[in-house]
């Protein structure tokens, strides 16, 4: 970057993927980033740009030229400037970009802006190949060619009726195997699969995944094209969706962010979580409390109440983990969600009763008393199948209530299961405590 | 299917989608099956083939006349033809098809089958437009054409020299819009980024992800061309990968298939996992036996138990959840490893100060006793620092010692932690105990 050439500077800059470019240029300092600035074009860095996290650009912004700022949102992929628009706070400094960006952009992007955060409207782009029906295969070959250029993708063909209402799909492959006569309307695929814009972006993202589609098209209730949803937007959505799935299982927020910030910032966002837990901890303490006689007449019952705990929770977590999984593979369907429970309720009663088995035994060896291995044995039957359904029927009750199922986390179940466990086996040595010893 | 027209049949069938077919095909009986046989070509067959499950492929095959076979596999995409084969247990049944099958295809096969699992190479597929570098356009568009038949995607062409080595790339688009005289050698971009054959498959996905390719060129150390991997794979691979990181985290194996079996087959496969963390479990127990005086002596600490272990196991768990994602998204690179352990431990510090102020606070209230108060707080600051670094350090050491990082799963850094958190809690009771009371 010392080269004071300008134009050997660029061209060595621009013989690299725009990819590897924004990696390097987020590692720039400010003189640096202002070489940048005067070296490239605003169509040239906006190639880039599509390739850093969109939270940044906004800061990199205020560093330009509210007229070089216009010219590289122009350039974009009409998703891309939108998304980035979304993350610019101040509507002042937003207003100032659209005020001097081309009128008919603006006009694109106005109605872009106004869709919900992760639905399929929020992710479309509107630049796509639009076929009028009526074309023949020439004509249509001709269209495209001509609207290649500003097309997110050019290798499936929209056709439409006069009215701009979705008729039919063609991709570009079966138009270069056709013969140039024939006509656009006899050849295409009538049977279309299109999403409306209001659906969940990970609904898309199943769709496209299925059906190995490179892109799918959103309408309107009436079928009116309003844009096209491409694969490789998709793949960020698997990829957000699988960190999501994570952050819920783990009970921390936004994960991504966790792993780059500070750890001031990074303790922040983890405690609100730990200090709900403690108070809820607290809460099985003075559970505990209650069967202070009880542990006081047998303090061996003490050393069991970890491994009860454990076990019940160990438990949850896997039920917790393959409830979730299933829900984001859309495997569990509403028809087929008792079917389900039942399965695992009868799933937790096979391994409810191994397990116990196994505990009676090693208490025994451990300990060489016989109440108290019955006392583990049945506490951990009873934790592990009710903490394997906790695991399975809170998500989905969640989803029902269309609660956040956040609140079903691992460490919520963990210590969910850690009271029912508790109460369980320090209830039932009471109970056996005062009615036969 | 009670229509007994065949003709009609079949072209209501084939009006609908591949994958919807797949779907419905599943569900059919025995002689809904052999109807759909009798109907359908195998060309016609091998679409629906290519979205089922490919470890039932084989179950249907068994059904089948082996000619049938052969030519329901031959018009198969290549690579999906070989993850079907590669299920097929019986040697002598896979040389049974392989034996009439088109001699040309069979040695593609078997040179794919020698693949590793999840490594480019197992992925990838022989049918790719290949353009020789001397070609000017109009050429390479005709012979574009001639192979567009059997190519998996005609979107990005592989410019080869006349030893099949991969010189450059050109995209669909840019050949459209290129004019017809002009050379592929001066028009291809010439800065490509293919992968080795033997690179895993995440690694794959994430270079595709990044660089929003449709399509990677796989070549040997030579840079000749072997195959090309398709993105509409790598959105499998990527879905695949985090039921893995799931798996992992959950402490069960093979989550897709937990969602689907009997009761018994799940409880089988979830045992394993759960009867080792028994065994761990006891060995907290006879820990705690060994502190019998101390809880004996003070049966108040035995209350804290609980919640001091679940913090640490809450603790460690989402450090855990961060550091498996950062592994999985790359963001932990070899060089950052140490600042990210750095970072990790000063978040513990902060995390177990500010939980351990407010223990002390809610023991107050609940037990009036200072000492214990104390001691539940100390406990607690110690066991969610040291949690908190074995879910950041155990999968990195994993990763390093390449060994399967399942085994830092959640439930085993839970019951790890709580090892470690009840052994500070009553060791330093203990000592506390016998110095000063």
């Amino acid at each position: 970057l010392k080269e004071e050439n300008f134009e050997i500077f660029r061209e060595e800059l621009l013989s690299f993927h725009p990819f590897d470019l924004a990696a390097a240029f987020i590692e720039l300092d400010d003189p640096e980033r202002y070489k940048v600035y005067n070296s490239l074009s605003p169509i040239e860095l906006a190639k880039i740009f599509e390739h850093l996290d969109f939270e940044l650009v906004p800061l990199y912004f205020e560093e330009m030229n509210t007229f070089y700022v216009a010219s590289l949102l122009e350039a974009m992929n009409i998703d891309d400037c939108v998304d980035i628009l979304n993350n610019i706070e101040e509507k002042k400094v937003l207003a100032s970009y659209l005020s001097i960006m081309n009128k008919e952009i603006v006009k694109e992007i106005r109605g872009l802006l106004q869709y919900e955060e992760e639905t399929a409207g929020s992710i479309m782009t509107t630049d796509f190949i639009e076929i009028p029906i009526n074309l023949d295969v020439k004509q249509a070959m001709k269209k495209l060619v001509e609207d290649a250029v500003d097309a997110e993708t050019i290798y499936t063909l929209y056709i439409v009726d006069e009215n701009r209402k979705l008729m039919g799909i063609m991709s570009l492959r079966e138009l270069i195997l056709a013969r140039a006569h024939e006509t656009i309307g006899d050849l295409m695929n009538q049977k279309v699969v299109s999403v409306l814009a209001s659906l969940d972006q990970e609904e898309v993202a199943h769709i496209m995944r299925d059906y190995d589609f490179l892109s799918v098209p959103v309408v309107d209730y009436q079928d009116h094209m309003l844009g096209i949803i491409t694969i490789d937007d998709i793949v960020d959505v698997i990829d957000e969706e699988a960190n999501e799935d994570y952050e819920k299982f783990a009970g921390v927020s936004d994960i991504e962010d966790l792993f780059e910030s500070n750890p001031f910032k990074s303790a922040k966002q983890r405690l609100p979580w730990l200090i709900a837990l403690l108070f809820l901890g607290m809460v099985i303490s003075t559970l505990l409390n209650f069967f202070g006689d009880t542990l006081e007449a047998m303090v061996d019952l003490a050393f069991f109440i970890p491994v009860i705990a454990g076990m019940a929770g160990n438990t949850g977590t896997q039920s917790l983990a393959i409830t979730i999984r299933g829900l984001a593979s859309d495997d569990i369907e509403s028809i087929k969600k008792l079917k389900y429970i039942m399965k695992e309720a009868v799933t937790g009663l096979i391994i409810g009763l191994v397990t116990s088995v196994i505990a009676f035994g090693l208490v025994m060896i451990l300990k060489q008393d016989p109440v108290l291995a019955l006392l583990v044995a049945i506490a951990i039957l009873g934790s592990l199948i009710v903490a394997n359904l906790a695991g399975t029927v809170t998500p989905l009750v969640m989803v029902k209530l269309n609660v956040d199922p956040a609140i079903a986390s691992g460490p919520f179940i963990q210590t969910l299961n850690d009271l029912i466990s508790n109460s369980i086996y320090l209830g039932l040595a009471t109970w056996i405590l005062n009615t036969y010893l």
